[in-house]
């Protein structure tokens, strides 16, 4: 078999066996197959697409290149919820909490932030003392005890994504549902859940910007988990603005115990419940009426906030914040921003406000930045929010008023004000299983 | 301007303007741009194609990345045959002096062989104290003075299309008739010629294996060297069979004085007629009857092969073998070929027959293998001749009897006997100008 052979046949148009692909996907990560080829490959998968038998292979081939975590003691109840990436998405610090609450189990190891997106461990590690580095025994037994744990990737999850992916990155080969759905769920599959809800994020501040594209990722993802025996389901749902009102680390942390309080912003909330509801139906078997009647309990009996204590207590943290939100990093300067004029709320740029957020000092543009937990961004308005002109629409937080001032020209150019009200958009779009 | 933005573009479908196809030339020759960015652009190429604008600024753009030779001393009479590559393929030693001995001036960078293809340097090397390495002042004076030059490539000539080249070898990217156009034109426009006629072969020993593929092919090339101001034409030829009865070094020397002489395969002279006819219109101006009447009478009149001796003496060639061809180097072996049934000669894969000889010694599988130039082989029989068992199709000449048996079972592999005589095939298809 040579490499050659096979890009010259994804070039045709043709569909590759699994042993062409277990072929690419080893010699490529063992150094054989030169990033010339890979990338030759990877754009004659952009051109011509995959099959789903291939879309298959390639993700079981990555996920086998490296370490896989074994979750099997947990069975059907270990969980776990992957979103594509938005700005302002804190929902996997309400919905691990909630299902935990109810028995399902999450083990689960998140990324940090770069670019226009956030990261899960940046967030967390907002929080005084939070440890996101456990060791391999302290993740298993304190997702047994607290029902759930977040840790930073450890091992060497799926290598082959890594390895494949960086070289996309710089050869204009990401966009490719097939190849994007293979990258998402190797390291999935290989982290080891067996209920898996995806979170699909469509909108400006989303990679799918149309509901179409959304769908089609989603269904190659689920159809990928359920050819490796997971349980999946995907809810395509709205990035066309900020989720939320906050953005940026400890803002989002503050949010998120404000939903768990049963408070906070609408939607946020009712997207937490969705994706947590169609969690435990995955997990523990119950039906999607009796799923959401418990995702809701969980907040409104206060058991999801329990359940959130328990767990910063148990890697190392300060659950102080929880009743006084003010022991977050608090930012220097608390910069408000003005309606230059009069209207309502319409298009905001999500990913021009999480690049905003960078912008403020609350994300990285290159992997070793240095971030600053306290910065960001708090909406005081929405999409269909009526203001007047020298209304506060939103308040920037960071570590100077030289920096505000900057972000403030970026942030206002991302907000639309129109004389009219704009169209609701659904916060779901569509439930892929 | 970013290598990403251009790639991503060209995976997009879209079309490139001349300043980003600059930037990619320069670029990737300069060592700025990756091979695996290239690689990917490439395949982005394969895949969706090139407009005629960025086709013109690719050659254009390649040709410039070098040194380019200045031919303008001889003006439109600087004459060029190209050919898209053959098995036993002689016609540039029968067309330049054909056109020479008329007032065409070529001035001829010629290659060695590489695979099932021959190269006319190594053809020349053949010739007893022949040297196919001039100076700059040597190849420009024999030129004035002879009429022809054929020399190896010498400079750096179109470095980008030599590295692309390179790169396209090794990541299945060489089928894209744009990428091959300006490959081939980017090294024939720094060649400096006015007038080119090119070669488009069609068939089983071509790479162009169909009609509309050469036709696509020709006319592209000649589109670009219109753009580039010179006088260019294609003839799209027949090479479902070797051209002519000889393919090997030597022997395909001496088929060439053959048919200089006046004799040798009709359909061989009939192609050096036809390309040489097609460059005497283009670089002295004449009508196409009376450029055909010239080449015609230039063999008839011996005047070509004054002209051939002419000139293999002015490189140092002993001329003795024009009047002897037993004084080309003789192989060891000659070994008969016997038909195993009565029938007619079918389908030839010509291809599989340049393999043939490669294995006889003729040609090289690698850049640096030696060749012995009196291997190859001599065709007793060609399409739609009919043979009885027993009868001699071909004799091998090779240096052992074992690699002469060897080389047997392939060479009759690669014949078809049939029951009835095929139909005839075209010598030549189209003309595109």
């Amino acid at each position: 078999m040579r490499i050659y052979d096979i890009i010259d046949k994804k070039r045709k148009g043709k569909t590759l066996t699994d042993k062409e692909i277990n072929f690419f996907v080893q010699g490529y990560t063992n150094g054989e197959i030169a990033d010339y080829q890979a990338s030759a490959l990877a754009m004659a998968i952009c051109c011509n697409g995959m099959e789903k038998s291939e879309i298959v292979a390639l993700t079981l081939a990555m996920r086998d290149s490296g370490d896989t975590v074994d979750l099997s003691r947990f069975g059907n109840l270990s969980a776990d919820k992957h979103s594509t990436g938005g700005v302002g998405d804190k929902t996997s610090l309400i919905i691990a909490p909630i299902v935990a609450s109810q028995g399902g189990k999450l083990a689960k190891m998140s990324g940090r932030g770069l670019g226009h997106t956030g990261g899960t461990i940046d967030k967390l590690e907002s929080i005084k003392g939070f440890r996101t580095t456990l060791t391999a025994d302290e993740f298993m037994d304190q997702t047994e005890k607290v029902g759930m744990a977040i840790m930073g990737q450890s091992g060497n999850l799926a290598p082959a994504d890594k390895k494949l992916y960086a070289l996309r990155d710089v050869t204009a080969t990401v966009e490719s549902i097939p190849l994007i759905a293979s990258s998402i769920m190797s390291k999935k599959l290989a982290a080891g859940a067996h209920s898996i809800v995806l979170d699909v994020k469509t909108g400006s501040g989303a990679f799918m910007k149309t509901v179409d594209d959304a769908r089609a990722l989603a269904r190659q993802m689920v159809d990928i988990g359920k050819a490796a025996g997971r349980n999946v389901a995907a809810l395509i749902t709205d990035m066309d603005a900020p989720l939320g009102y906050a953005i940026g680390n400890a803002l989002e942390v503050a949010e998120a115990v404000e939903v768990l309080r049963g408070k906070g912003c609408r939607s946020l909330r009712e997207i937490c419940i969705a994706l947590s509801a169609k969690l435990l139906e995955l997990c523990i078997g119950l039906s999607s009426d009796e799923s959401r009647a418990r995702a809701v309990d969980a907040i409104d009996s206060g058991k999801a906030l329990e359940c959130f204590r328990s767990w910063i207590e148990a890697q190392g943290g300060d659950s102080a914040f929880i009743d006084d939100l003010s022991l977050l990093p608090q930012a220097k300067v608390a910069y408000e921003v003005k309606a230059p004029k009069a209207g309502y709320i319409g298009a905001m740029d999500a990913q021009k406000i999480g690049s905003v957020c960078v912008m403020l000092g609350a994300g990285r543009k290159k992997k070793d930045d240095e971030i600053d937990h306290s910065a960001g961004i708090v909406l005081n308005a929405r999409r269909g929010d009526r203001v007047d002109a020298g209304d506060t629409v939103a308040v920037l937080y960071t570590s100077s008023n030289v920096l505000a001032r900057e972000a403030e020209e970026m942030f206002l150019s991302a907000v639309e004000i129109t004389d009219s009200a704009a169209d609701e958009r659904p916060l779901i779009f569509d439930i892929v299983e």
